[in-house]
């Protein structure tokens, strides 16, 4: 932990032992109270759209540890959790039943509820003047959509920032995406990336709550000795990994992989970049990790590359050989940096050519809630 | 599971949930009880060194399983286990100190009881004409040391077997080396692979019994809120996953990682593949998985590939894609044979000179103690 400390990790959230949520299912948490409120009269009226669920949770957290300023603030979900209330701010909000009324006054929504209710509802913002920042894969590869990672492609909000005050649509890349290329771009901008090879350990949180608290059940189960209870995945997760549960498209990739194969084409703009990945779900709460194999189009050696990462925005390199001390997914859980490390010279790639690295990110915050709150902020 | 018998998958133990040592550390497990005893006069005099680990127990259960011959068999160990007693197929043992007299009159020795007891008791072993088939790294690389998977490389013991009497040493390839090249080599020999790109997902048994015992310790705890027992890794285990614990060398990649490399390199007897691989340890109990990416001289087809893996020996192929169901470490586990399957043509690789596929492969088993008994057989 000396390394994050020394290398100003932004903590914002304390980890706990477990990675999960803090109230999983049951109560909705609120963010942290903060002395300074971010209520003000003159800044955008907000919509957290999919409030309770693992992400909006996060929207909440996000907003409130980065002050992000709002006149008001709109919490929607499903009819099934209309109703709920929700303490925000030291304000009390009533969950309010999504509709196509939702979105009169509303200048900036964060969606988390979906691909298909995105597909319904966004445009339907987008049409009374909103700016959905959708963090669903419903519109990520649509042509016009911006799809924007704020560190590492800025100038996709160009468009957008230029039309100011009408209603429009960005997309929040794909966890898996976010994370690659926290720590690939830096590299890439240095020495061009021609391919690619990825292999994920992805946690329970990417498919929601309910995924992570089947997890803590199944361990529970399998250490007693009972069959656990499959509801989610149908299969046991505790003690186990498998292959990522997103459908398997008729090339034999799953859609989680194909996503970082067409994301990372739309991010760099740069329809040539070979890209290939294995989807892999892991036993860990909330935290993703990647190893990824590098090739480029230059020389790029070690050396150079740790030191353009140390540089790099919301990065942390963690890499100490000696202490055999590297990114783990623990460490990175509820907190806002991506750690990268593992750095080292590609041994089956001649004259510098290769590099791999691993890297883990907190999957519900920058791989989501995170990224979207500072697309938001580009907008103010 | 019904993919597996389908297949024919070798069970030899009922898998539990866990895939944990049936008495853990405290009592020792016998191998199960046969009709058929393999005690007969004729047959070589065998030991078992490391008989109390976690792979010196299951040299025990897979020798009772494949009914292998033996007049006697020795139960070696530390002086600190000497003294306890084993049931071996309705025989009771006394586990005897390992000492340089240990060996005379033995045939066969299988070790399993750490590089350094490998290096000091290996040589003197052979010069009492023991043949040695050893799992530690201790010479593996060792020039004129056949380094054998009986499905891979079965030609590198025709100098042993012409030998026939004589003490001789034979490394037991790493456990990450034997599950990946079980399935990669039916292919390199149809299409050659020229560079190989692999990212394990390794089980705690490959640190020994102990790191099982610490793994579900460290889970009850995690769960029950407490600060987990950290003594093998000196890191949380459970609910984490973190780079492979061995030492990292001077070019920044690990022992493991290493040993796929140089490994590979020497069992294909093939100087110039290129291997890269990256080595992580996961929370699962003794079944590594491998996400492996493969480029190969000539075009290969991914119904060719299946084709191939579907006959050869030691290998399942479970790769249904309408119903998600691949490999998964919890299915390999206590089984003898490796798994494959997620087999697709690399959307990176133009041509068809790509191939991705994934691996699960049981590593006290056929990763360690199952392949030194084949090896042992073909001295029969």
């Amino acid at each position: 932990m000396a390394a994050f400390a020394n290398q100003q990790l932004h903590y914002h959230h304390r980890t706990d032992l477990f990675g999960r949520l803090r109230n999983p299912g049951a109560k909705l948490r609120s963010g942290p109270t903060r002395v300074r409120m971010s209520l003000q009269e003159n800044a955008p009226s907000l919509a957290v759209v999919g409030v309770t669920g693992a992400v909006g949770q996060e929207f909440l957290s996000v907003l409130a540890d980065r002050d992000f300023p709002y006149s008001s603030i709109k919490m929607l979900a499903s009819k099934r959790s209309a109703g709920q209330r929700i303490s925000f701010q030291d304000k009390n909000y009533l969950v309010e039943e999504l509709t196509t009324e939702s979105f009169n006054g509303v200048d900036i929504a964060l969606f988390s509820a979906g691909g298909s209710i995105s597909k319904e509802f966004g445009p339907l913002a987008v049409d009374r003047g909103t700016i959905v920042v959708d963090n669903s894969s419903a519109f990520r590869m649509q042509d016009g959509v911006p799809l924007v990672v704020p560190e590492v492609n800025p100038e996709a909000m160009d468009g957008i920032k230029a039309g100011k005050g009408k209603g429009a649509l960005i997309a929040n890349p794909n966890c898996s995406t976010i994370i690659c290329l926290m720590a690939v771009t830096p590299l890439h901008r240095h020495s061009k990336v021609v391919r690619m090879v990825v292999s994920t350990y992805q946690a329970a949180s990417g498919a929601g709550a309910a995924a992570m608290r089947e997890l803590e059940l199944q361990t529970h189960e399998v250490l007693e000795g009972k069959q656990p209870t499959c509801k989610i995945f149908q299969r046991q997760y505790a003690f186990n990994l498998f292959s990522h549960n997103s459908s398997v498209l008729p090339n034999g990739y799953n859609e989680e992989e194909m996503k970082l194969v067409k994301e990372t084409r739309k991010i760099w703009n740069d329809s040539n970049v070979k890209v290939t990945a294995t989807c892999v779900r892991v036993p860990v709460m909330r935290a993703h990790a990647e190893s990824v194999n590098l090739q480029f189009e230059k020389p790029l050696d070690e050396d150079t590359a740790r030191d353009i990462l140390k540089t790099a925005p919301g990065l942390v390199v963690i890499d100490d050989r000696v202490s055999n001390n590297f990114p783990t997914p623990l460490e990175v859980s509820k907190k806002d940096d991506v750690a990268v490390g593992r750095i080292r010279q590609d041994v089956s790639l001649e004259g510098n050519y290769g590099l791999d690295i691993f890297i883990c990110g907190d999957q519900i915050r920058k791989g989501a809630a995170l990224n979207a709150v500072q697309i938001a902020e580009m907008l103010l």
